[in-house]
């Protein structure tokens, strides 16, 4: 397929790099042009605006935050697209941005899918990401074949953008509960002469297999939280989202605002760069700790 | 070996039986002696009081509760004990009761092993518990060829009995937290009409594995919280002695007291009796939506 | 002085009777004409475009929220005033808002001064509200016999307008935290078939004295929400902003949290237009006893 | 009356000195009996045991907490008293130890009130403490002379002994809860450059009158937490007391949890005897401002 793609940061590049690879024509556009030179090399055709890789059959867009889609997908670019071009925004973004832009895309005649994935940038370097597609059917069939070439499976959430997002807020909310709740064990256990590896290895032997338990549960149990795999900085911005989420249908979330106010405090503390496994530190400093 | 057992509820008697397959001779004792009477069947020698079976090489019990080991290990058992003798407490009780027992059993003589278990009936019936042991080395060895007769595994924690008590109350805490975090997500995706067994099947494919999050996170799609694996009215209970061993040692659990309440608010509204998955319908009920 | 009124409400048309009163000539406009037309019988000049009010020696409005303040107060009306006019909101608004206001009105050369104000509409029509001004000194001077005509005090908070907002929001933070605490020590002493009326006796006797404990603590002590002096959808409102104008300087504040999350529970089941007094309700609600 | 009284701490002490005043006799008793020789100056008996106090026309008792409560009224000491006698508990203790000693004492023969007090040492020393009385009316009725000589009111609140404590639990969960209330709005404030002094003095103008507002919120403002009016430590004991109360009957306080948690922070940084505005601090640390 004849694709654009805007935003190229470890996760887009690793994106695009696998749609070269899997024979699509790719034009690519980032803010910052060096990253695209890269692509370049790798058989990408790199364009001077974001008009430019606005076209073609489907553009994807990987941006980081609402304030960058916002910025680039404007009423101008939006009005000088070709019509029943598809657009996959593979972000987390806001719900209430997914509603807009739904509208938006709807308003000029464009498609919009949102598509959200699960997955860091290892994994999208693999191929392997996990893709939580929502929007039109027929828009979502259209770039299957793209979404087949970035992750290991794409789910269909429904057939509204914001679905996806909603999905993905709450997959990255119970992520950062999982890590709070790791943490206060971590400070129960400290405070009795417990060691915390000790704790892992019983609890991820059978109740809390996976990934998640055992790799934060070890940056915490070494109290090493560099270099970071998930930023307490875009942990707590996640959970803001999700809490914004659930405020626009009057769904209270009483644990996503504990673990909201822990991660402000490890944010201003001056943890924000830091892996959001620094909760572990967070809750030792409750303690008195740390 | 020659070992007395107290308490036969369905994971007691599951421990027996596993005990008398693998050879040993066991006397047992349970407050109400039906339970009692089915194990003899199986060679199980039924004693008529707690003092009979607190003898031999070494004593296991598995009771409710803080009141009810308070109520059976009181003075003039452990003064009635014979010297040396090993007991091993597998009760989730309080973290202060086991400092208490272990200080109790020492003045006296006698070696105390605290070694609560992971694992719900079924687990024990196949012999495949998690074991947690806590106390002194030379007892665990003595008394391990039991325990392996029972469990799959036993993890040596500490020379402390508390430290086994704390481990397995994190463990139940991150446990309830799980749950809780389950509900709230459920809660949040309703709102905006995306389905939780969609989410769930995203979620349990890579980044929650294990029974917890596929279990009760169907339990919560499902919206059926009967027969209970682990009721709410237990995992109350549990919660609570989480965060008063937190609180022995001046150490905040905010999310812990998150989940308290959601727990409390279960049992208030009618629900502890049935599955603690029922956090679920508190947080629906919170939103209105229930 | 010659003065322009935005926003007819019944706290802004009291505040219009009582600047007439003082002799003051106003211009006033407000989006449904009606509520202007009753203070033209008491000498005001109604004007039919906010543009018309925006002019003169001082303008002063009273808004219900940000989207109104940003509706009527945009670019071209800004764009039109003459340099040099001050601007007095009184409307209770966002930090963030107030900060791009003052941008903006500097930007175009014209005064900008934030007075939040405390009190009811009884306290409105009587001319003694509690000011609180935030903004530059000398256009603070200028309007402060327009001030005195409204309120009993003007407290000067500081240069920068957006910290009159924030004070405001901490007030009225402090405020629904005050009554959380009633409704969560009302479910407490039902348990114990404690009355609520002899609660208040007692408390309000020497340790919280003034209007809120007695007032709030009535309407929950006898159940009855209506009429609404604050309502619930409001103080929920106004915590958010309080929480959002923490969360902007990194301050984790937990009670606000919780809070908050009562609140949301309040507007979900059904109680968003009853006084926020009503969180007794949702305290009682939570403990099964509603 | 003849009078006996056990525990002379800085509270009971000014207690005992008014009740001469008002010309009782009583025999005092103290733990410690260099405070009782103080008191016998001003005309009190000295006695040697607690037995000799427990005696007469009636009993107060004003001891620290469940512990040296428990310690003091053992079964020895209530068998051997008289029947008849009136026991007035005026300690701060739980609602289960409160419903364990009414039981207690019907079952000896004895009449149990519960009469804790509001107010510190300065108003016990005036003799206007504020008294809070539950048990039987005629009890009440005959040691009502003495608590007119120590309180400005008594107010009675039902029956059962244990009402009074949950009443008074209530309102020191209102007390910290203020407190709490207090600091984070400081944090708030302190984000945005607005000064403390200045929050208060709106507030307490209108809004908050009373000493706690000014009292606590200046401690804030000043960051001075010495002497201590209200220890940190005893805050918590108190709104742990208030949690258990509320436990006992399966009432979620939210708010309650989180006042805990910042009790429990205040103490494990250090913080236990100072005085419990000392949250002011906390908040301040949490936003990494400390």
């Amino acid at each position: 397929m004849d694709i654009g793609f805007i935003g190229l940061g470890e996760m887009g590049g690793a994106m695009v790099a696998n749609m070269l690879k899997a024979g699509h024509r790719v034009r690519v556009w980032n803010r910052s042009p060096e990253r695209a030179q890269r692509l370049a090399e790798a058989g990408a055709v790199v364009v001077a605006t974001p008009a430019e890789a606005f076209a073609g059959d489907a553009v994807f867009s990987m941006l980081a935050d609402d304030h960058a889609v916002r910025e680039v997908f404007d009423a101008p670019l939006l009005a000088g697209a070709p019509r029943g071009l598809t657009h996959v925004n593979m972000a987390t973004i806001s719900v209430a941005l997914a509603e807009t832009l739904a509208h938006e895309h709807a308003h000029r005649g464009l498609h919009y899918v949102a598509a959200p994935v699960l997955g860091r940038p290892d994994v999208a370097a693999a191929g392997k990401l996990t893709i939580v597609a929502a929007g039109p059917a027929e828009a979502i069939d259209r770039v299957q074949p793209v979404l087949d070439a970035i992750g290991q499976k794409t789910w269909r959430i429904g057939s509204l953008p914001q679905q996806a997002s909603v999905m993905k807020l709450a997959a990255n909310f119970m992520l950062a509960s999982a890590v709070e709740a790791l943490g206060e064990a971590s400070a129960l256990l400290a405070g009795h002469g417990v060691a915390m590896q000790d704790f892992l290895d019983v609890i991820t032997g059978g109740l809390f297999t996976g990934p998640v338990y055992s790799g934060y549960g070890k940056m915490i149990a070494e109290r090493r939280y560099e270099p970071a795999l998930f930023k307490a900085r875009l942990g707590l911005k996640d959970v803001r989202l999700a809490l914004a989420a659930a405020n626009a249908t009057h769904t209270p979330m009483p644990m996503a605002s504990t673990v909201h106010d822990s991660l402000v405090q490890a944010v201003a503390q001056g943890d924000g760069e830091k892996d959001f496994a620094v909760l572990g530190e967070v809750s030792a400093r409750r303690a008195g700790r740390a």
